[in-house]
């Protein structure tokens, strides 16, 4: 049974704008904090990647939807799951939820690179942990 | 004619991330100083906008291709062009280029809201502004 | 006995740099996150001073020594603990430690504002918060 | 005669927070830029450095006052002089001012670096930008 990874997120000062709300890049920076704790409670970082792959993971394509604005003190959950894993990339949804509200919609392409930029087939450590996530098929 | 808004960037150590390439939230950053440009160089700014009509532009909706990988140093240019000029929306399209080579595609859905949250016919100071960019018909 | 508050802060991308390190400034939003999560802890959040006091709190100084590098994944520990309470001001000692290594000490002096900028006294909500924290006398 | 470098910044959104006032931390970050166009402007760049000397600098100490509050949109200028240089170290004093008015007062230390992380002198390149502007002799 495929499973959606959660993350909690506090909004800080930092997150806020003039408008006092999250402003648009900075959700950005929350559902890549989520990937990476998605990974990391499966025992795998950023950084092991690098060391034992010389691989990690660039955004190729965003297509990002915002339906609400999160403000000071909010807690937010970001909520991922897998849509495909190719072979050198992995197409996830992110959304990011408040008290049950969506305030973000979002689908996100990922592609696992080189040191020199060429794409590279995602590590198997890491295929494993998207596969826990997959929702692709009817029985993932 | 209608016209293209070019407006330069410098990357910066702030930009980029220990991939030793631009951060990918913060090419977002770039796209909306762009777009607060073209309005200040027409003369209008957020801050008029607030106080004359309590009117300012949010992020509805973003699709981003990154297509390469800005470093340190680089001089970048935010190209910016409209697409559509709606009632309460804006859409734009806004590529960023590096000599030539281009870095990030992408189309931008703004909304104009008051401070309730809700959309707002786009204030005329703006639309005329935007008009001057705006590909949407083949004489414009 | 006067405590020490100790919060927890994971380094992702974003906090990183071209140099594979945090970002000098980054550490700064380490320490307003502890600052926050501080009161918070007790009950108390920034939009609750603003709702009850129309008072929140800015930066009025701050001395910062970097005395080691945190990089991509590393947890870090900011400890803070409180030097001086005075009428619309605090003094702070933030540290941060990584492993039992110091990577950053730093003095900061907040001042209690209203929205006209004004200092205010600090509300006796977060006097009582902050006392649990002082260290300014011998039996505090 | 020494020289004052003097940088202009433009506060946008992502500056700001939601107390409507730029976020305490986004001053370095403007007062990194200055370094670094002070340096550009003597044809020397971060790259430059990396690439011909292995060298670049980190921030080792920082001491900051902040005297008034920017807002979005302003113009700010920062200018930048050099107290000390030293083998492996310089000093600057560098101050952010709004139309006269001064916002931002602060001394920097600033320690060259190879990749270890260890201590190098500073190449001969920078030294001679920085002389240009050192105001540590009364002739300087």
């Amino acid at each position: 049974m495929s499973q959606i990874h959660k993350h909690p997120i506090r909004v800080y000062y930092e997150d806020t704008d003039a408008q006092a709300i999250v402003y648009h890049a900075n959700y950005l920076k929350f559902m890549e904090r989520a990937r990476t704790e998605m990974m990391r409670q499966a025992g795998l970082t950023n950084s092991d990647l690098i060391a034992s792959d010389s691989a990690f993971f660039v955004l190729r394509h965003l297509d990002i939807h915002y339906l609400a604005s999160a403000k000071l003190d909010d807690e937010l959950i970001v909520e991922t799951h897998i849509e495909q894993i190719g072979n050198a990339s992995i197409t996830l949804q992110q959304n990011i939820m408040r008290n049950g509200q969506q305030v973000v919609a979002s689908r996100v392409v990922l592609v696992c690179i080189n040191p020199d930029g060429k794409p590279v087939r995602v590590p198997l450590a890491a295929r494993q942990i998207f596969a826990a996530y997959d929702h692709s098929t009817p029985n993932s």
